[in-house]
């Protein structure tokens, strides 16, 4: 079998798969493009959702739940790290309006059962003493964890290499079919690739594969920075911001290596730029609710492209052939997604079965014959005004066999 | 001969005398870190000016007017473009202080005899249909220019290569001797070199040789941005601006290959951060006053030493041995300052006798036996609020003679 991608997601599965006796190439795509090396490492179920995704709240919960294992096991696999942080993340507002926004999430919060304790600004600074002074309450949230994504990534790489995966160097432009079941793929240098089943896993690239009927998955271009202290203090847990209406999330390392501050949202393809504007943008944020970040170095600034899809939750299980199985459009949620995508689509593969968690999230329900159709897109870091929007509606479809 | 340094000064040295027909190694040093390819190429007598630098006025002024006829030569002598524009600079003022103090420079530009055009907003704009609405008026000064100093120093570099330039890798450490005259040099793998004429030309670096008495230079760091319009409208001139007190220039190229955005002064040694902070400033600068500028791409951030001096002109002639010739301390005015220096180093070595111009500016001056104390240094880019400040003394030393 061959997966389609080599990021967080395709390489979980593939070690996975080939733990499970199966031989597995992964054809890698370009590992500095991936979204897996550009991503903050935010295990955020409850500061990153929004109005409109509580349909993907029992799935990302259901991830969270399996880090600590999961990291673990690759730890244990690999002998490498994995750099989780089991501290809890602060959520702070900067002005008035800030703060009101801010109210409306826990309120929110409340309403659906998720836990937040509710701090005022005093509270805030003890428990983060580089916050500024300006900064009006917060939340503390003690499930918004965090990892290095990088070193995690590392780290499933090397046990799928022990596990047997084959790494093929390359992209995958094409699916190749024979009637109805899908034949294999073919490399953007032309190379063909045989295998009965084929798991895409590409993210962002997953909406470009021809062959098959176009993925409703598409770039969301995010620009990032890596800040590196230098020795001076840095924050003690990931702090997310609201300043004027603008948000942040600022995701200290263990060790002091890096502090990331991210991120953009455009809808702008897969524009490359890294623009004045974001730079700008995410510098200023991240100094108006941490003044200190102004004296770190600017180490590295980086564009990635989030994998949308039509209503932000992945496609998780069966594509149009038989055969063809779906890992993708994880949107801002993969690093936290990655260890349930490769649980269920390892038990797809092996079973035939959909584990119960993902059924809500399999192609079909964008199926044009839907009688409802799916909402647009709305970027998690923005939640409407109004709450009472409705989440969008996918029914669980019937689990099918794949053809192994 | 050895010229110690391959930036613009050193390059415009070697090549004058290998085409004047003497042998001449040129130890490149580090090309990566070089003040002339870090600088923005502005060739700015008139902006650049503060009260406290009129002694160096003359010097950058002669510079300026060889500038069209040296940019030609090289020109000539390489077969490649330097990059030279003669457009005018202009010189803005954001807000009402930055207003009042664009006038007391205008004040005192009137008083030394230095032409500036008086610009209200409105004529501002008209020239540059880029600048902000909130702009409060200008200055106007055709006679500051720029050059794309990375194109310059390739030209220099390929012309003195063609005129049998041997350029030698590596990084001067050491100033060997005989009794009173120079030996030659070391390199920091311990290579030595044999020559009885040395120049130094090694910009921030200089004050670091050994084997001679510390020479009063340090590393004035600054940080600069390079950014890419992307096809998006450029500013059709050099762009200065006072914006809340902090100063920026944007600088553009021909054919819309970059925008340059700089810069700080900052007394930190060789550090070589580029700091949130630092980039933050100069983004926030340039997008106040044109804010097209938010809409570019963040290109290149850079961090560079200018190599400052204790009255901030440089140190031209004798060294302490006979055939040490010293050619640094240029500070900010070293692309400005290339022609002249070439001119003048290399007639003194050619000579024995340095030229007129050049005479108020060799290492005598900061003689312990001096009456008065040199000046500290002080940024070029903050004019103290005093006009009255005096400028530094400084007495023509008398010519000495280079042993060849």
């Amino acid at each position: 079998m061959i997966v389609v991608g080599g990021g967080l997601i395709g390489s979980a599965i593939a070690w996975r798969l080939a733990g499970a006796g199966r031989t597995v190439r992964m054809v890698v795509g370009e590992p500095g493009a991936a979204a897996s090396r550009v991503a903050a490492g935010m295990l955020a179920p409850v500061t990153e959702i929004s109005f409109t995704e509580q349909a993907l709240l029992p799935l990302n919960l259901a991830s969270l739940g399996r880090y600590e294992t999961f990291a673990a096991e690759v730890a244990e696999a690999s002998g490498l790290p994995t750099g989780l942080s089991r501290t809890p993340t602060i959520s702070v507002a900067y002005d008035a309006d800030d703060l009101a926004r801010l109210t409306t999430l826990k309120e929110f919060l409340d309403r659906i059962g998720l836990k937040a304790e509710r701090l005022v600004s005093r509270d805030a600074r003890r428990l983060e003493p580089l916050l500024s002074p300006q900064v009006r309450g917060g939340l503390l949230v003690d499930a918004d964890w965090s990892i290095d994504n990088r070193l995690l990534w590392a780290a499933i790489g090397a046990a799928g290499r022990r596990a047997g995966v084959a790494e093929v160097d390359g992209f995958v432009h094409h699916v190749r079919r024979s009637g109805t079941q899908v034949s294999g793929v073919t490399l953007a240098d032309g190379t063909e690739l045989d295998a009965a089943v084929v798991v895409v896993a590409c993210g962002a690239w997953a909406g470009q594969l021809t062959g098959i009927d176009p993925l409703p998955v598409r770039p969301v271009k995010g620009q990032i920075l890596r800040l590196d202290p230098r020795g001076l203090p840095q924050p003690s847990q990931t702090v997310r911001a609201i300043t004027q209406g603008s948000e942040v999330y600022v995701v200290p390392r263990a060790g002091g290596r890096e502090v990331v501050v991210g991120a953009t949202v455009e809808e702008k393809g897969f524009d490359r730029g890294v623009t004045a504007d974001g730079v700008y943008e995410l510098l200023r944020d991240a100094r108006r609710v941490l003044p200190m970040t102004a004296e770190y170095a600017l180490a590295e600034t980086t564009v990635g492209w989030r994998p949308g899809s039509p209503d932000n939750a992945p496609i998780l299980g069966p594509g149009e052939l038989d055969g063809l199985v779906l890992a993708t459009g994880h949107y801002r949620n993969g690093v936290l997604l990655t260890p349930v995508t490769a649980d269920a689509i390892s038990a797809y593969v092996l079973t035939g079965e959909l584990p119960e968690e993902a059924r809500a999230f399999t192609l079909e329900r964008f199926a044009t014959s839907h009688p409802t159709p799916p909402s647009p897109p709305s970027p998690a870091s923005s939640p409407p005004s109004s709450p009472t929007a409705s989440p969008p509606t996918s029914s669980p479809p019937a689990p099918e066999t794949v053809q192994l």
